[in-house]
């Protein structure tokens, strides 16, 4: 598929449609595969510093339910809308064509945010990382060693004050983040529990995740009830990737001077109002920290985090569930599947294994 | 009123009758003025550590309406009942009669948990502490020296990690710790805005303890926009007395990184249920950290604090405004005021002024 002198190549791409409202779950239809062509030669503008790439591998990540809606300007902080009629963009790991950034030459693997396509111009390919350490399937550059990695890392080791033997439960615990968040609990001495949505999600995190113990939130009426069975001295760290009812039922479990960390609230995004919140009163009474961050604060801490996890990989001390489909005719139901909890383990899309 | 040995002297107390129900609000029915008797010079049993006092001034706080009822386990950590057919237990300033603790002698003045009544016999006097600086009003150690103005500095200074030219927001803020917490961040250099249950308030807080902006939440309808107005680039610190839809409306209006000090939640501690909280998110959105905090875990700083804050009463760089009621007839009254707002100012019982 080399493209010559002034001559397209296809371009498959995932386009976003429109805007989809404040109270609903995205579906397939709201994304379009599609085919463009691109001139590679000529893709990008002399004297700009873009980076043209081929795109390999795709990140559906929870946050990206947020840049489906018109975000109001309060949140325009966090995290842009996606552009209707646009690839969507998202994170992932690609391989330089054509370069005119001084950091990154044709050939370089990198891994930051790019289209859903199966080529993209980077125009801010400062904000992405070059991959250095190629022993590691490329695809952990989406997850364990790419964005939710780092998010896992610093939600974790930054912002939760962890100490060995305290007890730390997370949510979404199958997850991309919180599957790590369990791990480095454990490698830290912690006595952890995860909540996830299945009992193949909570066999893994049981069986092949090392978790103390696991519990599927839908086979629970009683939130309150598991928690106390599972935590019967209460709770020190909970990593919040969910929001909603969870945290309020983790509130009046929690341990005194308990930190709570909330890393997404994705049982919150789709809906229309927000569920409401009764047991705030907890923060006072047991002296909580509860710390909203976002993993853009902390990336200049990657290169520690790779010096930690890297060996950690290679000597089997930390293990990763990808759940991969091939194809972008494929993203569409990935992405989507992401928000009614079918992946199991984070969820990448192959563009190409080159 | 000197008691000859054997012979009883009058005590007059304020009784907590029983526990009130989750959703009322105390009346003064809850408590029972009577008159027992007291025999001073056999008060303190042979070999025991207690300290007797003579009560002078005594603090209304609105913690105590948590003791009112019977609290949960989970809260226990947090302070215990009161004793139903007892007097009310609650901080003080009161003169020492007769000491078997070391670090009590005769004739020394304290502040600490003492009871509502003339006399008591305080039994764990190691957390009382001793009364050095006598060149200000004694009362001021029930507020300004004593647990709120502890509360208002190690909340501030310790746990909102104030800035200047920060933007402070301060509920309750006539109250006897808010009226503090905003004179510690305008001499900090800090924008401050509070918001009170009267104009009368809202006057005393522009116009005698420099608040830069004050409002009187009563008189408006949409928090928010009142929030926005007052805060059109968002709120730094918001110094959290009240809970509840106030702290619901500041969510969306935290600035990135902005931080929610929880000092207290007075405008739920009388409902059956708790208001629901709809705005979560933003604590995700903003990288906001909550913080709840109780002033018994800084007592420590107690000594650093008076340092501070002495030269500057004596400067008149801090002022401190009291609602001042005399006896304990009038003692269920004033604690009951509080919950209705009624206080202009930290609300002091005078027992005697000696």
């Amino acid at each position: 598929m080399e493209s010559k002198n002034g001559e397209g190549v296809r371009n498959k791409q995932d386009i976003f449609r429109d805007f989809i409202a404040n109270g609903a779950f995205p579906t397939e239809s709201d994304m379009q595969v599609t085919e463009s062509t691109i001139e590679l030669t000529r893709a990008i503008a002399e004297g700009s510093s873009g980076v043209l790439v081929k795109n390999l591998y795709l990140s559906c990540d929870p946050y990206m339910r947020n840049c489906m809606g018109e975000l109001p300007d309060s949140a325009q902080s966090y995290i842009a809308s996606f552009q209707p009629g646009s690839p969507i963009p998202g994170y992932g790991v690609a391989r330089v064509l054509e370069s005119g950034h001084p950091n990154f030459k044709k050939g370089d693997l990198v891994w930051g945010i790019t289209g859903w396509e199966e080529y993209s111009l980077i125009t801010a390919p400062e904000s992405c990382f070059k991959i250095e350490h190629t022993d590691v399937p490329l695809s952990y550059y989406t997850g364990l060693l790419g964005m939710p990695g780092m998010t896992a890392y610093a939600g974790f080791f930054e912002v939760s004050s962890p100490k060995k033997g305290e007890t730390v439960f997370i949510s979404a615990a199958a997850g991309a983040v919180g599957q790590l968040v369990g791990q480095f609990a454990k490698l830290l001495g912690c006595y952890v529990v995860g909540s996830a949505g299945s009992r193949e999600k909570v066999d893994l995190l049981k069986n092949k995740l090392g978790f103390d113990d696991a519990f599927n939130y839908k086979e629970e009426q009683d939130l309150d009830a598991v928690l106390k069975r599972c935590f019967p001295e209460g709770i020190d760290v909970y990593f919040d990737n969910v929001g909603g009812r969870m945290l309020d039922a983790v509130l009046p479990n929690m341990k005194l001077h308990g930190r709570i960390t909330v890393c997404g609230m994705i049982s919150q995004y789709s809906l229309e109002q927000p569920e409401g919140m009764y047991n705030l009163m907890n923060i006072l009474l047991k002296r909580v920290r509860m710390q909203g961050f976002l993993v853009f604060d902390y990336y200049h801490l990657y290169p520690k985090f790779l010096e930690t996890v890297l060996p950690q990989i290679k000597e089997g001390k930390i293990v990763y569930v990808e759940d991969i489909v091939e194809g972008l005719e494929n993203g569409p139901a990935a992405l989507v599947g992401v928000f009614y909890g079918r992946n199991v383990g984070k969820q990448v899309v192959v563009v190409s294994r080159e």
